[in-house]
């Protein structure tokens, strides 16, 4: 690992992922594991982090930068958010240090918001930004996921954000509500099937119909069989649907850059095209995590003066 | 219990509720415990029933008419779904049989409706629906709870209805979201508080930023230190406030027939005459459910000739 100059990791609730970076931001080696936060809490977060920097052969004094919950109260160091407009500048220069006898280990802060906006937070989602805003971006960005971030970025920082609960309530709703029943055994929604499309048409067209529209795919599967996988795809298109209704409420319908991998990716982008977004991007959200923590690794541990 | 002619039992998912009525339908004794369906599944129905008429002292021959989710699939014996247009004859007339050698038991029906109008199921609320239709009633019943009914009724049968998930998303959310560390430990919703009454007002303003407005509930309670009493009357009220918001798109904001007890009640009268419903007239749940097993059962038992 003898080009190694550093180290990233995005550390979130459920997920562990690390990757080794040469200088110019090329992956050397990768790690990744479902060690989320209370798992590693409970073994203890700096002897996670160095088994997997050992199974790698990291040296001593490689630095590692870290972004997401690990940051968070119930993390390994408290990173305190930092107020909104928030740049580049503002989270290196806020990055919470991490005591370590081995290495410099920094983590990024999140992104609050106050004021008459309206409360919000955001924590790991403001590095998938970065690459963005460090490319000259302007404008609105969707991340989707647990819980979406919608974004304003104006004048080379996180101006403001709306967060919506889909994905959280997406997760509920399957598990634990009547609707689970019918939903039972489905397959992974496909986002080109016409109840997906449905599901988005309703939640876009009559949001304040939700609640009725969640009890009725628990009707259909009563009285008329309908099958797992189309409800599903109608549970997920409804949610979004709801969810795009609102952002365009609060951000327009202009162009929107999309910050998304997998499965999130093709249901978003296609509903958003349904919903009449001028024109939608797609970033890929890992690759953006990994290029912003590089951005910040660089900045932090003046990693270009040293190698200059 | 020389005065009892027979016994109504409203046997719901958690709760079972018994009265022994005279002719007149005045209660004479009655009993209630949470033994709900998979309880008295395990139990066994029947004993579970004839212990409480044990208990009471009532004799062998005195009939039982029965209504809720004792008659679903999963319940006693199934009495299937009575399509809409449905009303107290259609009710009565295919209330299901349940085997006893001990006296005639009967479960009432539940509705449901098909078509256009949508996939939707109701079982037990049409019970407390029958004392308004027997008197004559029309226009729009809202029955409150776990899963909300609007009802037309027309020309003395339930013409059509819309059911919304509100009660059970309030549930999900105050239990297993990540608002419920916000709200653990609130007490009681105040209905007259300004936080139910914000919420209502967001929630009918603007029902496409639900996901939006329930993770503000936790920012909120992270940045803020917003109350878990504060924080729960909003979450309250912003789901009503939906809820309102999509029933007067499908029923208008004409009168009312508010057919709730307890809390419930109090929330939705204040959170309707909050959204311009023309009059609002309550009417309690309790009562109904009642009322509406006592009609069917002098129908159904033949009880007015008996003893004419």
């Amino acid at each position: 690992m003898d080009e190694v100059s550093h180290i990233v990791v995005d550390w979130g609730t459920s997920s562990f992922r690390l990757w080794a970076l040469d200088l110019g931001g090329a992956v050397r080696a990768e790690r990744r594991s479902a060690q989320g936060l209370a798992a590693s809490g409970a073994e203890g977060f700096e002897r996670v982090l160095e088994a997997h920097l050992d199974a790698l052969g990291i040296a001593e004094g490689v630095p590692v930068m870290m972004c997401g919950m690990v940051g968070s109260r119930a993390g390994w160091v408290e990173a305190a958010y930092v107020a909104t407009p928030a740049g580049l500048d503002g989270l290196t220069e806020k990055a919470a240090h991490v005591p370590s006898a081995r290495r410099l280990i920094r983590i990024l802060p999140g992104i609050a918001q106050r004021g008459a906006a309206g409360a919000d937070v955001m924590r790991g989602e403001e590095t998938q930004l970065l690459p963005l805003i460090r490319d000259g971006f302007e404008g609105v960005a969707c991340l989707p996921g647990t819980h979406s971030k919608w974004v304003q970025v104006e004048g080379g920082a996180v101006a403001g954000f709306a967060t919506f609960l889909t994905g959280e309530l997406f997760h509920l709703l399957r598990t634990a509500s009547v609707v689970a029943p019918a939903v039972e055994g489905a397959a992974a929604v496909d986002p080109a099937s016409a109840d997906f499309a449905r599901g988005v048409e309703d939640g876009l067209a009559a949001p304040e119909l939700l609640g009725r529209d969640l009890f009725r795919l628990r009707a259909g599967w009563l009285l008329d069989g309908m099958s797992p996988d189309a409800t599903l795809a109608r549970l997920s298109g409804l949610l979004i649907g709801v969810e795009l209704a609102g952002a365009a409420r609060v951000a327009g319908t202009g162009p929107v850059a999309l910050i998304a991998s997998g499965a999130a990716a093709a249901l978003y982008r296609t509903a958003m095209t349904r919903a009449g977004f001028a024109a939608v991007t797609l970033h890929d959200a890992e690759d953006c995590v990994r290029a912003g923590l590089h951005a910040v690794a660089l900045k932090a541990f003046r990693l270009e003066r040293i190698t200059a």
